[in-house]
């Protein structure tokens, strides 16, 4: 039997989900041995690190980098690449239109791009042992990349995210996060879109200006605040240590924020990292980016955020059968572990 | 600092998502090592098996039962059980009102019932070696706690799923089931009530009947039919090898389905189950049922189906943040598949 090897987007007629094929992604390498639940995970004796230092050909196609002024692409030297994924998701070239199917079941070709961003030379396994100016480096990546898809008007939506340890899905020890271009909104996005969109129809306010008006009037599901950022165990997590970091200021697009405001924000990321580090002794995590899609106008009711979702429980037949998550630490708890183990003095304003 | 010990629903105010905060649940004893990722694990040594015949004391006030006549309440000779679950996600007592809130924090008392079906009495942990009959009367258990449930104007939904394998959220080896009966019907069921009214409003059919007929003409994603059951691996799988199993013909309510019918579905589900243990060497996997909510009456768009997800994949960053599932398996390659490694005779009608 023949399978087309091509990647695919299909939405599924009885629930009008969205799931990619991406026959590419079976291939690749799990380097990561799985020694403990829930916890970071060693690499596999033996395996070479295509993203240390001096094994750049083994990574190759930067498509932006940090590095010495008139250094060769793809050569040592670097502080921060950005390289295509080598078993991408999706494909950045048109090179097929799919045989016409039966309407009923919908499907588009799985054209997208997919990219790694690898913020250190060095083999660090942890994002929160990240320099200041790395993990500042590795934010202005996540703008500089956005807005390069934002200038071609195929792309809808790049989702940004972080796999923390093989528990979270990460194949490869060394820190990376991910970028995926999409020609549409995925569907969380476009739902939190929606939902934001007619609370302010309803009220006129932003919902997550408003989240944060009523979470610095209660203060307990605060972890931190900066002059800009406010950092929050959201109050109906699905996740146990579950929190959030936003602009305290209404802002739409996370890629029309300054240098200076990204610096602010890799400071307050690192002090949180370190914090859940201390609390969950190295969970495994997911980070990920929730901004406007890429061609909305800067608009009054959706506001970017970044969620991190530590991966101490597993969804289980209730979650996914219900779509309600069983979450056994109160968010109240949480922040307070958190803001305990911050190695600053806590900056609530 | 003091936390409230009692389980609580809150809904977020950024998304509408209700999560269930069970503080209980981080009680619970967690008896299976966790040996290898995406596999079923061997049960800790040293520890009890609550589930065991002889140690019904330790899993008591049985709800249902199917033993010997006169045979009392919680004590040996039993073919099946149904149980309390001693660390339960819900609280059966209204015992409490939640203190006023901020109505932007929705927050409602954690009213539910949480129930441990165990259809042997042999410390058997795998679903597919149950007999024709234990599997039968497994289903013959969940038809009857939903009708009792159904029975109670305070109940809207019954959750019925299966953990089977630590990978998929499973504490305790011994093959059991839950059902967890909540006082409002859970946002995926709602998602897709909602999905199949909207189709049935916009064309006149059950989108599941539409579905079935689509599949049957199609052939490739069926692995199985018998005279009233169909199972398929769905267009769109969010999983690798994720399979529905519908009624061929239309009906709204699993818990009006008769004792041949059921049946009839026990020994296809063995099979199956059977199938995929060899398919994919006895991976960790969830099942659970959509049915209509327990205060809607027959109707002629929902359409019941229980979804199987073996767990092989880890959902990482980006499903979580986009909502778009990543899969490398397409759903005709598993059918295909599946359908070889059934041990009876393919029975396309």
């Amino acid at each position: 039997m023949h399978y087309d090897p091509l990647p695919e987007f299909r939405r599924c007629p009885a629930t009008g989900r969205w799931v990619i094929f991406a026959p590419e992604r079976a291939r690749r390498p799990i380097t990561l041995a799985h020694t403990e639940p829930h916890h970071r995970d060693r690499v596999n004796p033996g395996t070479v690190c295509p993203f240390c230092e001096g094994n750049e050909k083994l990574a190759a196609g930067e498509v932006y980098a940090v590095r010495p002024d008139g250094s060769a692409k793809d050569s040592p030297g670097w502080q921060l690449r950005v390289i295509p994924n080598k078993f991408p998701a999706l494909r950045s070239e048109m090179t097929s239109t799919l045989p016409m199917l039966d309407p009923f079941f919908e499907a588009r070709p799985g054209f997208g791009a997919h990219e790694v961003v690898v913020p250190c030379r060095e083999h660090e396994p942890n994002p929160a042992n990240l320099s200041l100016d790395q993990y500042a480096e590795l934010l202005v990546a996540y703008r500089e990349r956005i807005r390069a898809f934002s200038a071609d008007a195929l792309w809808h939506y790049a989702q940004v995210f972080q796999n923390v340890g093989a528990e979270a899905g990460a194949s490869l020890a060394h820190m990376h996060a991910q970028i995926i271009a999409l020609p549409m909104v995925p569907d969380a996005v476009q739902a939190e879109w929606d939902f934001a969109k007619t609370y302010h129809g309803e009220r006129g306010h932003c919902v997550y200006c408003d989240l944060i008006a009523k979470e610095r009037a209660a203060r307990s599901r605060i972890i931190r605040e900066t002059e800009h950022f406010i950092a929050i165990c959201p109050f109906a997590p699905r996740f146990a240590y579950e929190f959030w970091v936003m602009p305290r200021y209404h802002a739409s697009h996370f890629e029309i924020t300054g240098d200076a405001a990204l610096n602010e924000l890799a400071g307050l990321f690192l002090d949180l990292l370190a914090a859940l580090d201390k609390v969950l002794d190295e969970p495994a995590y997911n980070a990920f980016l929730h901004t406007s899609p890429l061609r909305a106008k800067l608009n009054p009711h959706f506001h970017w955020h970044w969620e991190v979702i530590p991966r101490t429980a597993r969804a289980a037949g209730f979650e996914w059968g219900s779509g309600c998550f069983l979450n056994a630490v109160p968010p109240e708890k949480a922040a307070y572990e958190l803001r305990q183990r911050l190695t600053s003095n806590l900056q609530l304003s």
